[in-house]
């Protein structure tokens, strides 16, 4: 197993991400431009380069770390494309650029996004094909139940419906589990199956995925009550508008400061145990910096707010 | 190889249709109830049938044929829930019942859909799992082509710009081949190969997917120009209305049904061939004969409409 995995920038995950979409020259055109344009804008490449790094952390040959990396990238991609409707969010702009649909249609839109799905199972399919069967089966499982009624989807329907459930940090966390969770874990725990991680390795992984899956929420949370639709590169203030699940809505932004700091401390003691049974996947910890970074600029936007 | 292939009736196919889909307590109600919707209100389950037959013709074991019937059958249900969403054909009912958007909203129906996908690749891949790895490639292939920018969603994509494009034959058979032909050739072709069919074999399947693909999309657009909704159980008269792709509303019933009958005497040569490697896919022929059925109703239908 290498010591240290090697970190793809941003440019190389980029490039993975426009190139393993291959597009034949015969399409409709307003489907073919509305995938350009998915391909075109790509978000912050974070947890396409968590994969690549943990498959690499266990060794996984470097092609199927690629596709399982670039999979869960058009996973993430198609739901945010879905989740930006009008009969959903209703968003304008996504990635720094106007969404989708407001620029191909509803229509357009859906198919893209359906065509990303579609790629992103058969790219991970590809990275699992090579492994054993038993793994094989618990990585479909596991992907499956993440993707799916159990999570996923049932997440974000919660969103959609909190207008109908209770105000408060348990509900809010139980539909970030299911819409933010979900997808976090799948990136965390995914690679590491595929690499033959073990069940205590998965728990750890699943705890950790949880810790920061609900810290990044809150993280936008408090952006999109904080600060202005150029800095968060998407449209703010839409959760009060649309009564959608806001941590720092329910409990106050200084709770939500104090709750996200309670979950960055007990991701680290998770990641520590983690790192004690895997020393190679140390650069998890630059990663967890970020989130330092991610808190310093929330909070010093919550002293300017209030 | 058995000789002939049990034939399971329709309530065993609505069964295996609604069970394959295991839904947890806990589910967002509205998300529940549009998955319920989808899954008390099956199609016809001819496509399902088909699978199973194939499949166990080329004795492939009996829960891996279930699986891969139903899945496809999910991604055909899940075609028609995009397809008849506001933004696309804007239809009112489906199965004889109200669309699922209008009675659990578009953002409903696009969840329900997207967790029949999920499932359907799991479904999918289970029916595969246990296949040779060379097998288990070529199948994840060509459903990958058949569903995705090659195939459906491209097909989908025509059908709704059609406006854009020259109004003949050989482009509503174009969309029909992206839109029809893709899914037929998927029910055909995917549990041959499962069943270790060479390419002879998936040539002629492919050869009478298209025939029988391209007919009954002639059947659906006679149907739509002749019959009332109650009949077709589907909104009538919407391909005129919408400009959609109409072969008889662009080369004109006669012509139309001369077609029709011109691609059921092709699939049947075909077929024939098919039936001189491989005599225990009589059933086929049975399949093949409902078709005349459909022919001579909406045959009788067009003396009537003119």
């Amino acid at each position: 197993m290498p010591n240290e995995a090697y970190e793809p920038d941003v440019e190389q995950l980029e490039r993975w991400f426009r190139e393993a979409m291959p597009l034949p020259g015969h399409l409709e055109p307003r489907f073919e431009e509305a995938l350009r344009h998915l391909l075109r804008h790509p978000g912050s490449m974070v947890r396409p380069r968590i994969v690549y790094q943990v498959a690499s952390a266990y060794g996984t040959q470097e092609q199927n770390a690629i596709n399982l990396a670039v999979a869960l990238e058009y996973f993430h991609t198609a739901s945010l494309v879905f989740d930006d409707l009008p009969c959903m969010d209703n968003a304008d702009s996504r990635r720094g650029a106007p969404c989708v649909h407001l620029r191909f249609g509803q229509a357009g839109a859906i198919l893209a996004a359906l065509a990303l799905v579609n790629r992103a199972y058969a790219l991970t399919w590809s990275a699992i094909a090579t492994s054993a069967h038993q793994v094989q089966h618990k990585a479909m499982q596991y992907l499956e139940k993440s993707l799916g009624v159990e999570g996923l989807l049932n997440g974000q329907s919660l969103d959609l419906n909190y207008s109908h459930l209770p105000h408060d940090r348990e509900t809010t966390e139980r539909v970030a589990c299911g819409k933010t969770v979900s997808l976090i874990r799948l990136t965390l725990v995914l690679p590491a199956m595929l690499g033959g991680a073990g069940p205590r390795e998965v728990q750890l992984f699943e705890r950790i995925a949880r810790c920061w899956g609900l810290s990044y929420q809150i993280v936008d949370d408090l952006k999109d009550l904080l600060q202005s639709s150029q800095e968060s590169g998407k449209t703010a203030a839409r959760d009060q508008h649309l009564d959608r699940p806001n941590i720092a809505l329910t409990i106050g932004v200084p709770d939500a400061v104090a709750r996200l700091a309670r979950l960055i401390d007990a991701g680290d003691a998770t990641l520590q145990k983690l790192l004690t049974m895997r020393p190679n996947l140390a650069f998890l910890a630059r990663l967890r910096a970020d989130l330092n970074v991610e808190l310093n600029r929330v909070t010093a936007n919550a002293s300017v707010g209030r």
